[in-house]
């Protein structure tokens, strides 16, 4: 997490914050009145940690001192305790000369965590921590800067809000909040003694359908309570939902139903407008989407499965890169994610999903250049990696073996034996590791995964393309080829930079544009499938894609981004899946992929060397008259406008970038030299930070 | 642990019993009003788990259901609940034909847990459970019975004990138990409101030190409070002591104090009686001070360290051997310090320690039986031994890393490089996992890990064997041998019956029976000396110095045998240690070592099969007139009863046993052919069971 420095803070076991978050979060969705635990295991924080740090003083100095659990203060090697007060909040006096004061904590509660300043030992850097597992490390720490506000609550932000509208319905009151929230709900004025029921909805019908609701709540309330001051209840746990029908017992009434919004408070940063405000309305709401799912972590979606999965996060966290950039959730959710030692099954079962951890601690690193990140989980990568090698069968591929699930997408396939598309991740995986392990000065294991990612990388080519057809076959099956073509392995070679040219624009051709090809069921791929088709320079037609799919939603009246929409189907079908009433999620993290897309391929900003040292800026109108907005980047935002008859960047604060555009007349500038660099393409370097740049195109 | 069969009972994750109790014990400890954890990684249980099991019905059946910690209950692969009322102990009603039942429980306070009766479907055998982590293993049990007790609580026994004195001192009282004791402290008929001071001691002097004992507990009390039914309080924790001192504030008093005394409920099997009246006192305090530390776990001491040692613990097992046989306790304590994987440092952090756990083992089945148990715990033991393997040196060889703690005993000694002790345990810790391999059809193991046994005690000997001085030197250091002779390796090595009859009797006069030899400072090493010189013939001379050693103890008014005890200091250094006043434990697992000696080389009954399938009773009066007393196995007590004129035993309820005795005159008997096996010595076959056996020896 963020260290801010100079001021003591709470520190902890690195990873242990969020390892612990995760647990306790995951395990916060219902259903129909119950819990529903996430499908994988769940870590836990260590419970007992020893922090130490050595000081040196020339006469005795008071130090204050709290913790998270039970603790005890030492010095050197006397176990001798350092008396304090037995408060809260204490103080003790550090003897001078030079020590190491060291602090034993326990707690199974909460995370064990220390707070301590003054005597130069203001807890923050220059701390060291144990698991008593034989190394120290230096400490963790984030925003909590409080020594009376220790980590243990999520520094979420709230604002009252208003239901838009009650309605009387048979039995009760059906309270409309206008839009797709999320949060606690209060009763206030509340007379009568006895229970009150919430079925929440993402939809009127789900709410409407009572305990075939996804979730629902039972409020005791006792309005007529002696003494008490308040006469307001509120529920103690948090819901997704935009409606609530509400009932109750017999006697029991309200003045008034406010809920409480519960949020991670973020800047707005990335933004986009144009000609077509139909794709703006589908911006703004993908922006609301995605902001609903980002928390203590990047969920998948906020009603349902209110989890964090690593490939619905890999996409997110795309979304972030383009909107928020709020790196500390991506940061919290790759920790949660990969969990503790030792490894035992693919992240959250699923072999993909490992893989695609690995392609989001590359994306994280590409966006934000944070190499200190990289170094700190270096070890995490490695071990799982390794878990991964170990699992290869003797062509050196990975199966999937019999607990494991193979994801891709929920279309039909062969799921057995080994799959072109997961050895393609499996290979991008590698060289991940082996750039990180370059990059970290491992010269051990950078040629060692590098190799193996280069002969991966062949064996691929030679197992599975198929010049007949100028396809990658789907996978191999007990030494039998299983001939199918499926889009999923040109998505990701392309993806990856594995194909030629000639490759590409077999893929192109003979799959990606191809209808005869078996279509993709998930959201999730189709947003591979469409980022593919941006990348072929089909950039025009996503944008027709977008407006009729996600504009076909909000033409449905979705207040956020669904997790799956089929303009097919017939209204009163729209809300059900997975063989239920009322199961789809109708706020998806990956629901929101448009801002990706507009930002990438619309805006055309992207880095092209880890934390925007480098980056290239490529705006295409794509068919609009007009393109404009921001893009977030580690060192503030790069605003981008485009028009018929002219192109502004203005660059961000650090790096250097390099605006590439085509036009058809001659374009011209006062802000630099313009290279071109084919027939009508032009590129212009972007040297300077904080600067506007303009090219008149006609 | 002990699964009770054909009755529903509290099943859990196997595993997770042990390792959230020992985490819970651990923590126990304090020191001078503050915690003091223990020094190594405490695990935790897995919070989120799922049962299954699957039954068939012929018509709808309830059943009776709760958990420790929220749950919910799934048929098949609908994830739609089954209903149930919202109360500690449900119903359900199970639909009739062939499903499987699953739960899923979570709980970050206790080990999630399940209960179930009824429909065929009792929590017990035939239920499995997974944490999520890729693989389905049958449930663990213990003696939880009771729907309405679930594991939280561990069951203890209790007993109420007035003082044996009560004595006015300056400001307060002093309360004298009469003997070592532990548990809560109860103040009845309080009056007045404030605080009550204790200060607990195994010795007078420490009760009276006040703030200098090692335990000390504020207790806050009203006895004005209104409407209170009682005026009792008691302290919410658990000390060791046999004196308190007990202060108040001013206006604090109260009628009475007691003590309750908490223990684990065990029978006693083993008994020593003999002529000499002072040995028979010394097995009395003998079994007192180990019953006193057998309760969760196996502890060192009771106020100190409180903790779970692997070392010790594999002496106190061998002593509960003789004893109590109380094998769950065993059981737990192994598991307990093995805690989860990954394994990143030496049990206790101590490399000796990690052998004594795989001894331990080893001891545990050879005593027992219990292959089950070795079953479950192999790829534990599998993992730790890998650990191992891993970091031996290029000879093949462990010297300790820099976080290890090198410890054999506290005499000075070069500590670094490749100990000959440390290889020797290594390499018998080695046999055993081969062993176990062997008795589990573990046909690639076996092989690898006995080779690696046979190779490594080859090189041992090669390495450390001196003809010269007819000894083992002490080790090697960067290439040098350590050429001082000290008396570890030799014990081990004789232990494990790994020395020929010449090198037996050349350690015996070099270094064994040697003066000249440094000497061993701990009473941990002191047993293994003892039983050493018990192999070696030399029963008479350790009687002589338990009569010394332990009896020395008791002339100092011992109620409980020691830590640690050197005759030479002046009775106000007798309770210090390490550096401090009063550090010393007065209630010392170890200090219980006599039952073994006793047991074993006096009694002289001990398994030779695994299980007591066969066993040897050698009876020897060691100077003594009469001898007699039973010794536990598996299968009832074997009785033994020897004087100048008769031996008696009676065997237990299975296996075969070997009368082994050497006598001067011409013993006879009616109970089976006396076989003579050298001059003097005879063996008589104990073929029945539940038999009394009788030979004439004048």
């Amino acid at each position: 997490m963020t260290a801010i420095k100079n001021r003591p803070t709470w520190i902890w076991y690195p990873g242990d914050y969020e390892i612990w978050l995760h647990q306790k979060a995951s395990v916060l969705r219902q259903f129909r009145g119950y819990i529903c635990p996430p499908s994988w295991r769940l870590d836990a924080a260590y419970t007992s940690v020893k922090f130490r740090r050595t000081y040196e003083l020339a006469e005795p100095t008071e130090l204050t001192v709290s913790a998270q659990g039970d603790y005890v203060l030492l010095l050197d090697d006397d176990m001798t305790p350092l008396r304090r007060a037995n408060q809260p909040i204490s103080s003790v006096i550090l003897p001078a000369g030079r020590h190491t004061l060291s602090v034993n904590v326990y707690s199974d509660r909460e995370i064990p965590a220390l707070y301590a300043s003054g005597a130069g030992c203001d807890s923050g850097e220059g701390w060291e921590v144990t698991a008593l597992n034989g190394k120290w490390v230096p400490v963790a720490s984030w925003t909590f800067q409080d020594i009376s506000l220790p980590p243990a609550a999520f520094p979420f932000a709230y604002e009252e809000r208003e239901p838009a509208a009650l309605e009387a319905v048979e039995g009760g009151t059906l309270a409309d909040f206008g839009r797709e929230t999320f949060g606690h709900v209060e009763f206030r004025g509340v007379t009568g003694q006895g229970r009150i029921y919430l079925y929440y909805g993402e939809s009127r019908e789900e709410a409407m359908a009572g305990e075939l609701a996804e979730t629902f709540d039972t409020l005791s309330v006792n309005g007529d309570l002696a003494g008490g001051t308040s006469r307001d209840w509120r529920t103690p746990v948090t819901r997704a939902f935009r409606y609530i029908q509400l009932k109750a017992d017999e006697g029991v009434s309200w003045e008034s139903v406010v809920h409480h919004y519960e949020y991670l408070p973020m800047k707005r940063r990335g933004e986009f407008r144009s000609s077509d405000a139909r794709l703006n309305d589908i911006w703004e709401l993908s922006e609301h989407t995605l902001q609903m799912n980002m928390r203590e972590f990047l969920y998948d979606g906020m009603k349902r499965d209110r989890w964090v999965w690593s490939g619905d996060a890999n996409l997110g966290f795309l979304l972030n890169n383009y909107s928020f950039f709020e790196q500390d959730v991506a940061k919290r959710t790759l920790i949660g994610l990969r969990g503790k030692n030792p490894v035992e099954i693919h992240i959250n079962t699923i072999m993909d999903y490992t893989f695609y951890w690995f392609l989001s601690c590359r994306d994280y690193y590409l966006y934000t250049g944070d190499l200190e990140f990289v170094r700190a989980r270096y070890a995490d990568m490695l071990s799982l990696m390794e878990f991964c090698l170990g699992r290869r069968n003797e062509e050196g591929m990975m199966e999937g073996y019999p607990e494991d699930w193979i994801f891709i997408d929920w279309a039909p396939m062969e799921r057995r034996g080994a799959l072109a598309a997961e050895q393609l991740m499996l290979c991008r995986s590698l060289e991940t590791v082996a750039e990180f392990a370059q990059a970290l000065g491992d010269g051990e294991r950078a040629p060692r995964y590098g190799d193996a990612a280069a002969e991966l990388r062949e064996r691929i080519f030679a197992t599975f393309w198929d010049e007949e057809s100028g396809a990658f076959l789907h996978g191999k099956l007990n030494g039998e080829l299983v001939r199918d073509v499926l889009k999923y392995p040109s998505l990701f070679a392309l993806r990856f930079g594995y194909l030629n040219d000639d490759r590409r624009e077999a893929v192109k051709r003979n799959v990606i544009l191809n209808d005869g090809i078996q279509k993709i069921v998930t959201p999730f791929m189709r947003f591979f499938e469409l980022e593919a088709m941006c990348e072929l320079g089909e950039t025009e037609r996503v944008l027709r894609e977008i407006r009729d799919y996600w504009g076909g939603m909000m033409d449905l009246g979705a207040t956020a981004f669904w997790e799956e929409y089929d303009p097919e189907l017939p209204p009163e079908l729209q809300y059900d899946m997975y063989h239920d009433k009322y199961r789809k999620s109708l706020c998806h993290a990956w629901g929101a992929a448009p801002i990706y897309l507009l930002g990438k391929y619309v805006l055309g900003v992207r880095p092209t060397e880890p934390g925007y040292a480098r980056y290239r800026v490529e705006p295409h109108t794509a068919g609009l008259d007009r393109i404009e907005g921001s893009v977030p980047t580690p060192n503030g935002d790069i605003a981008v406008y485009r028009d018929a008859s002219r192109i502004r960047v203005t660059t961000c604060g650090a790096g250097v970038g390099t605006l590439v555009f085509s036009c058809d007349g001659t374009p011209r500038t006062k802000d630099g030299p313009l290279v071109p660099v084919s027939e009508g393409r032009y590129e212009l370097e972007l040297a300077q930070p904080d600067t506007n740049y303009e090219v008149l195109l006609a």
